[in-house]
């Protein structure tokens, strides 16, 4: 069990550019209510990217990594819900799941969150256990590791989006951003029943990847003219649902400005140097709702339909590497030579 | 009718305190889509004192006043609608009512919108009268006057805060404002069904009428202290729904910082100087909507709670002046001697 000093080795982000692939400590319970996981795969986030550009400055080296999906190796004493030789998936925000913020369904704010980090690694602790993982029925097969991975964070955030949108059969949304989360919002809005699903994006191999996930139309125009664009194709007045998936200011105003008014922007992307003038939001007259997305809510769903093969969010992955090669993938998404860099223990 | 040059008297602002009533032309089609109205009581807005604060500069002497209702004097060759005669109320937007936004529900924000102004004055030209007035079946008793034109901007404007803000049956509701459309909001939140509503008021003649409304609990601190007691109220996570009803810096962080994760804050007081923090904003999780108000949408709902005697919005007026006497108006509001003044042409 951990009754030795066991070490592994793990992502550390140490500056900009500079991720290491460093021995630390093997994780072992602290308290009652963690869990051990033996991570099965875990992968990079394009929010990851925001230290690693330097974006989102850190104090100090920083152990990376908040997907994660695996089988449980050890629990605590109080945990109930899970135990070992489970397979598990996490949200990458850890809740109660009995808070009054997680009872009303937004468990990303519980009252005793924790956002994860250290699950680039092979190993990893899980406080709050109960509340933030959700075992499968078996093990799943490894074809359906990809697809099941993306339910920790990317996959759920773009149904956050979606449905923060308020996405509806019929209703046309806009998907602003390209990275996995954009595709899987297409995917998401695609799912909820959109009937025109418009991504923006500029480049080839994610415009291909929307349309597979249900995009009907693709806009490679950005600002004013992106806006234009997007009131062209809806009637002068803008869409019904905007999904902002990015987190800049630039792309904050263009959800907003390409939403008709009463019309929602579900926003995911985590906000870096945004400041909203009261009076555009005002007189744009839109619903705004976002922030980290409640994926430990939508789990067993999203869980559900991916066993079943109604979805398949695991495309994203267009680069698997070992995990020892971290700082390539880091790289990879960098230069946008990959969506999304799978990492394999 | 309109043949010869006629004068009438009206309300300008020239500048921060100064309200003249003086001589101008009275208004006459110019449209065949125009009404022309002869008031039967016209007020002053709580946001008629930006301007009158200098807290939004004016560039030039500027009629004032954009609450109205009272009986058709004429109408233009293309309205079909109303006619002379008739009763009627109109927004504070002009509305086609028949674009895409005002199909959607949100006719203050009609691809053909103007915003009245001119209204402090005992004749007003009317824009797009089909689209933006409503008549009653019979001109109704002098008593109903001040309820009916509360129905042209406050009324609807508190309506639409308790919307935006998504008050449900049994809801934990919030009213940042305790002006007249703080006040109905109140009253709006009530109505809809909210069990508990928290008045944010310092002034004890508000607070009364605030009580009567509906409010059940008063709280008189404000910005961190104000926020605290909210969340002492309200499980320690803050409110379903917050009403925001005055427009500054302050009180939209109060309203956003008092409502819990995946509630709701309805904005209806128009910004002045407001920039909202992305990231605050992000991890807030909650819902944001409002704007100037669709009151086009409401009349026909709210027209009929007055005459049912249902509601009683005009309460709000706690000082009537004759319209000669406006500029006594504003400096009563100015100075919170008065909740709202009624003038009588």
């Amino acid at each position: 069990m951990n009754e030795g000093r066991q070490t592994m080795r793990g992502a550390v982000l140490y500056g900009p550019g500079d991720v290491r692939f460093e021995e630390r400590e093997t994780p072992r319970i602290v308290e009652p209510t963690d869990a051990i996981i033996r991570m099965a795969v875990t992968c990079v986030c394009g929010s990851d990217l925001w230290p690693y550009r330097g974006v989102a400055p850190i104090d100090a080296p920083t152990p990376m990594g908040h997907e994660y999906c695996g089988i449980v190796e050890e629990v605590g004493g109080a945990v109930r819900s899970v135990k070992p030789g489970q397979f598990v998936i996490g949200s990458f925000a850890t809740s109660d799941n009995t808070c009054p913020n997680c009872r009303y369904g937004y468990q990303s704010s519980c009252v005793h969150r924790e956002f994860v980090n250290r699950a680039q690694a092979p190993v990893l602790r899980v406080p709050l256990a109960d509340g933030t993982l959700v075992p499968t029925r078996e093990v799943p097969s490894d074809d359906l590791l990809p697809s099941l991975i993306t339910l920790s964070d990317v996959m759920g955030t773009g149904w956050f989006a979606a449905e923060a949108a308020d996405v509806k059969p019929g209703s046309t949304a806009v998907v602003v951003g390209d990275g996995a989360v954009g595709l899987l919002a297409v995917l998401s809005a695609k799912h909820m029943g959109a009937e025109r699903i418009i991504a923006m994006s500029r480049h080839p191999s994610r415009q291909k990847l929307a349309r597979e996930f249900g995009a009907t139309d693709i806009v490679t125009e950005r600002g004013d003219a992106g806006v234009a664009r997007i009131k062209d194709l809806t009637s002068g007045v803008g869409a019904d649902s905007v999904l902002e998936c990015v987190g800049t200011q630039d792309a904050m105003m263009q959800a907003i400005r390409a939403t008709r008014p009463g019309g929602s922007v579900g926003c995911v992307g985590v906000p870096h140097g945004v400041a909203l003038d009261g009076q555009a939001l005002f007189f744009a007259h839109v619903r705004l709702h976002g922030g980290p997305a409640p994926v430990r809510r939508y789990l067993p769903d999203l869980i559900a339909l991916v066993l079943d093969g109604k979805i398949n969010p695991g495309k994203v992955f267009d680069l698997t590497l070992p995990l020892e090669q971290v700082a390539e993938g880091y790289r990879a998404m960098d230069e946008r030579r990959a969506i999304k860099v799978l990492l394999r223990p």
